[in-house]
Order: C-alpha cells, then structure tokens, then sequence
C-alpha cells in the first residue's frame, strides 16, 4: 500500500483560511493518507489569555504542567477535533489520535542533561502502531495525529510534530507492503536559497547541500529541526520527502525534493 | 456480542483520585466495553482562567463561540487524553473519540423556540456509528467518548454526555448481534430516596416511581435529565440501566437498576 503522510504546521495553522485551503489540497490526495499537525501560536493565545508566560531557559521553551495542559488542551483538544470536523465535510473520514490513543506513539520523558526541557517526550523508535494505522488505513479512516505522545504509564508529553510525521514515515516505510510519500506543508515554496526572496526555493537539496547551507547560515532557526527530520525519514526508507506549500501537494515540480 | 457502556461524570470527574478509581473499576469490567465522560467543573476552571464567564439566560447556560472552543479544549482534549493515557498505564487499549471522529455521531443545532442555547448540538437519532464501535470493540480496542458531536459541515457542537451515554447504548442494543447494558457512574449511590441521606438509595425504580418522584420533587435539577436519558435507553433496547458508584459496577446490589 502506498501512504502519504502529510504534516501541516506553522501559519497554516494560524490562519483560518489557510488552514481549509490546507485540508482542501489534502483531501485531493488520492488513496491512503496520514495528517499529523502542529499547534501553531494557538496555545501561545490561549496561554496568554490565561496568564500563564512561556517559560524559557536559554532560549528553549520549556514545557511546565501548566504548559503541558495548555498544548494538549489545545493540539488534541481544539486544533486536532476543529481539523477532523472539516475533514468530515469535505467527505475525508479522519479520526483524531494523540500517542495515546490505541497506544499510537510511546515517548520517553527528555533526558535532563544541561537544560530541563519539561513535559517533552521523544519517541520510542520502535513504539510507533504501525498495526493501528494500516487497520485504520484499509477500512477507509483517516488517522489525523497531533503533537501529543504519552510514555506509557499514564502521562502524556509534548513532542515536536516534524518529529512525529519523520517517525510514522519511517516506521511505516520499514513495513513490507507499505511504501511511503512524506510531505512536509508549510507556508513557503520549499527550502529558500534566500529566506528575503520567497520565490528562490530549491528545486532538490541533498544532506551535502544541507550541511553546507547550515554551515554558511542559509537554513537556520526552525529549518534546521525540520531539515533533520527530512533527511532522518529519508535515510531511513521513505520513498520520496517533500517539503513546500499544501497546494502543490500534488505537483512536484513547485516544491523542494530531497535527493541522494 | 455483549457491551458495557459505562458514563461517568460530575464530582468523578473533578476529584483526580475519584477519577483514577473510576477508571480503575472500568477496567475490571470483562468483555466489550465503551466509556463515555462528561467534563465536571473543569471547564468552568479554565472560562475563569481565561476570563470567560458563563452567560446564562433564564437559569441555562448558553453555549457561545468562546464557551464552545474552552468545552472542546477541556473535555476532547485534557479530559479525554488523560483519561486515554491512563487507562493505556491500566493496559486497557482505549481510544478517544468525540462525535467527529470517523463521523461517530452527528447532531444538528438545537432549535432555537424562546432560549437560545448557543452551540447545543442534539443528537440525530440514526446517526451513531454503531459500525465504527463494534469495529473498535472487535479489534481490542476501547473506545472513550467526550461529550462534543459534529453536524458533519464543519461544526463542532457541545452534546450532553448522558444523552451521548444513552443514545450510544440504544442504538447498539437495536443492531441483531448486540446485548447493551448501561450504568450511569457518579458520585452517589444511586437515586436517593432522601436527598440528605446518601445511603437511601434504592434499589430499583421503574417510569411510574420515577413519575411520582418528579412530581414530589424527590428527583429534581440534573437527575431529571439523567434518568430521562436512562429511561430513554432503557424502554429502547437496553437491557439493563443502572445508576451508582463506579465501585459498584461489578456489583448489583449496591446501586440502583432500573425495572418495568
């Protein structure tokens, strides 16, 4: 079988508007599909409303309780239903999960090492339920997963969702009858040569050209992560990664590819 | 195939440790089994967070757009997942799900006649996907229901989880291969005789005694609605409505059942 695993995030999020144009050009996908989203400024918003500030440590966010149950609230309370909810009116039959949810995604409380990042989970490489989203899969249900994992023993921790998306690519691809498209959608074209210049996205980038583009400070901040996730999913047997815009889901040719 | 559908909600809710007992004594329950919660006090918590008062009109809640979105936040999102990820701790393989995952239950806005309710939705009454909950129950797989549903263009709408409770219950117990039994968990021992008197619950009550009772105003305010719903299910399919304490799921004599 083959499955495109789409992750949308950042303003496609945010905006109203671009977030239906997003599930739109998802739904145009034929055949069977996995979304995984972000949280956006959402739970910044509802944060601030309810008085409580991010709390930062050395420029990283750090996931406090009070934090942690503002993104859940928030990614699989009111983003993941609102997007599932959509989706069913276009016809899409999506099912919202977390990592808890059938046991979806197993993560581990981040080690502490020099930063205490908080309620952060990384993933269990081999804890992805692969089982539950073929089974979903084939009887015609979308699986629309947020950025909320859980480790098991009852609590649930916040992971990045390019993170997620890169794990349920990988451990799906590594199934014998599955072959796997992943699709990173944001609000660019693609991996900008200039980030001043939307048009300058690159056609193809291969981990050389990564490496060299970090090094001379072309990809930075939140690029880097997402590029990481890219070319982990890709080295470890998805078919073909992309990263662009969610309306050219379907062309190949107005977007970045990864290459070898 | 026989199914337990089990509704918690008010003070079990709001009380972490009553909560974990709950779910505790849910999953002593052998066989098939679906949970289905409501939200206590917890969205009321956040609205004054958030600075969002309820607004009431002639004694009701109304659901506007601001109540809506924190409804959604609190019971398909922190509600839910923890109690997803707990009853994962339990080895119980439990799924969250609210009305717009894989379109489990559709409603339509409630008709406005002198109050306007807001965002109320009420439950069309064909539309519970049995398919979908017997596909789950099958497959090992427990699903847990918030008390939001969908309208299938879009929108989300605030349900009653009792309503939910007994609807889910009938509509299972009308297909051939079913035997659906309720309970209606809370923090009581059943339907009191003497509203003062926590142990003058009793043991059994039909329509006629639930009559007279209303009349008396022995039954009053939120347990009106509760056994309305019960006697919903229970003159529909069910064939056996109970109300208690979740201790006392396994156990008969300690709650109150309904009879003819």
């Amino acid at each position: 079988m083959k499955i495109h695993i789409v992750k949308i995030g950042g303003h496609l999020i945010n905006d109203r508007k671009s977030l239906h144009d997003s599930l739109e050009a998802f739904c145009k996908l034929q055949g069977y599909k996995v979304l995984i989203h972000g949280g956006g400024r959402k739970a910044d918003l509802i944060s601030n409303r309810m008085g409580v500030f991010p709390k930062m440590i050395k420029g990283r966010r750090v996931t406090d309780k009070e934090t942690l149950d503002i993104v859940v609230m928030t990614y699989a309370g009111i983003i993941n239903k609102n997007i599932v909810a959509r989706l069913q009116s276009y016809h899409c039959n999506a099912l919202g999960l977390c990592g808890a949810d059938g046991n979806c995604i197993q993560s581990y409380l981040r080690k502490m090492v020099n930063i205490d990042y908080g309620y952060v989970g990384d993933i269990n490489v081999k804890s992805v339920n692969t089982h539950l989203i073929k089974f979903l899969l084939k009887n015609n249900i979308t699986p629309v997963l947020c950025s909320i994992t859980h480790n098991g023993i009852g609590n649930l921790l916040n992971t990045n969702a390019d993170t997620i998306a890169a794990y349920i690519a990988m451990s799906l691809s590594q199934e014998k009858d599955c072959e796997v498209e992943l699709h990173f959608c944001f609000e660019r074209k693609g991996v900008l040569r200039n980030v001043q210049d939307s048009e300058s996205y690159l056609k193809k980038i291969n981990f050389h050209l990564f490496q060299k583009m970090k090094k001379s400070h072309t990809i930075t901040n939140g690029m880097i992560p997402k590029l990481e996730n890219a070319f982990f999913a890709f080295q470890n047997g998805v078919s073909k990664v992309s990263i662009g815009l969610p309306i050219h889901l379907l062309n190949d040719l107005n977007k970045t590819i990864l290459c070898l």
